[in-house]
């Protein structure tokens, strides 16, 4: 960030009066430009069968690796729209009875995630941003190819204890991919 | 938004290849710079007479009401990390046995809310952001002078529902002020 958005001036990094540490300010305008941690938002969804959909990313970071359906959230949406909307847009799915599961932290990366866990309801096809999607069951998860921790950790907690609907919280450290 | 902060360049609204929706994008370096909501995060205070600590608010929006110690999510932090810096910065108030309460989604100003219930440890303050910090009985509490609806759809479940500790979310519409 070295431009401010508004009027185009030089940024400074500075301690705005009232504030305790360095923003990018802007040296005309004095317009405070503040970076705040994003949301991701994602469903796990199951099926009738126990099995969990899983979509291979088309997209980098971790292109070819195995994902939960999720991404970013954006403005105007709640968590829950969110997550729906990233599970249709990634594997054309509709989902039933979606409910918060797991909340992660990923403090070295400025992410907070929110994966709801929902029931599959008909058929799933595969978004633009997969190369496919596919159902698991627990014994066919791809585990050393899953393209994030946070994916690692949300479907170790759904195999291992699967009668625990709790909604949990959890701090991801580095490194957040599959293998921490 | 009108300038790229990397180049200085003039934005423009456009849907980028494989995007459905306009973003602002750089019409120099080709950067699109994405917009997300925000995360506040705060605490329910309680202490062991069973009053709950309020901040009345030294800066806008909402000058001079009564807010829960809350804040803007710093990138680096976790949410509950965050939720007790707000509680320092707020009410120099340290707290124990902090757990996850309540999740607000107010998409209308593109904002998700954390409030963690906790117990007062020790004596409080008044941070540099509040022109007083008090703890309030039920009968006590300035009902009408609520800084935000998150505020009182928060404490008005603390107090008719004690004993329900579940993690709960709700989505608060138009308009977030506390008579809503
Ligand atoms: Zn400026
Ligand atoms: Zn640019």
């Amino acid at each position: 960030m070295k431009f401010c958005n508004l009027c185009g001036s030089d940024l400074a990094q500075r301690v705005p009066a009232g504030d305790n540490r360095p923003r990018h300010q802007c040296t005309e305008c004095n317009e405070i430009h503040y970076q705040n941690p994003k949301m991701v938002v994602g469903t796990l969804v199951s099926d009738d069968q126990g099995r969990v959909l899983l979509c291979r990313r088309a997209i980098e970071p971790r292109h070819g690796y195995w994902t939960l359906p999720a991404g970013y959230m954006e403005n105007g949406e709640t968590t829950l729209q969110g997550a729906l909307r990233e599970t249709w847009e990634e594997a054309e799915a509709n989902v039933s009875t979606p409910a918060l599961y797991q909340i992660f932290n990923v403090p070295r990366i400025n992410q907070v995630y929110f994966i709801y866990r929902a029931t599959l309801d008909g058929a799933f096809g595969c978004g633009e941003e997969s190369l496919e999607c596919q159902l698991f069951h627990q014994h066919e998860i791809p585990w050393d190819e899953l393209a994030f921790s946070t994916v690692y950790h949300c479907l170790k907690r759904w195999f291992q204890h699967p009668n625990d609907h709790q909604v949990q919280e959890r701090t991801i450290d580095y490194p957040a991919r599959a293998s921490s």
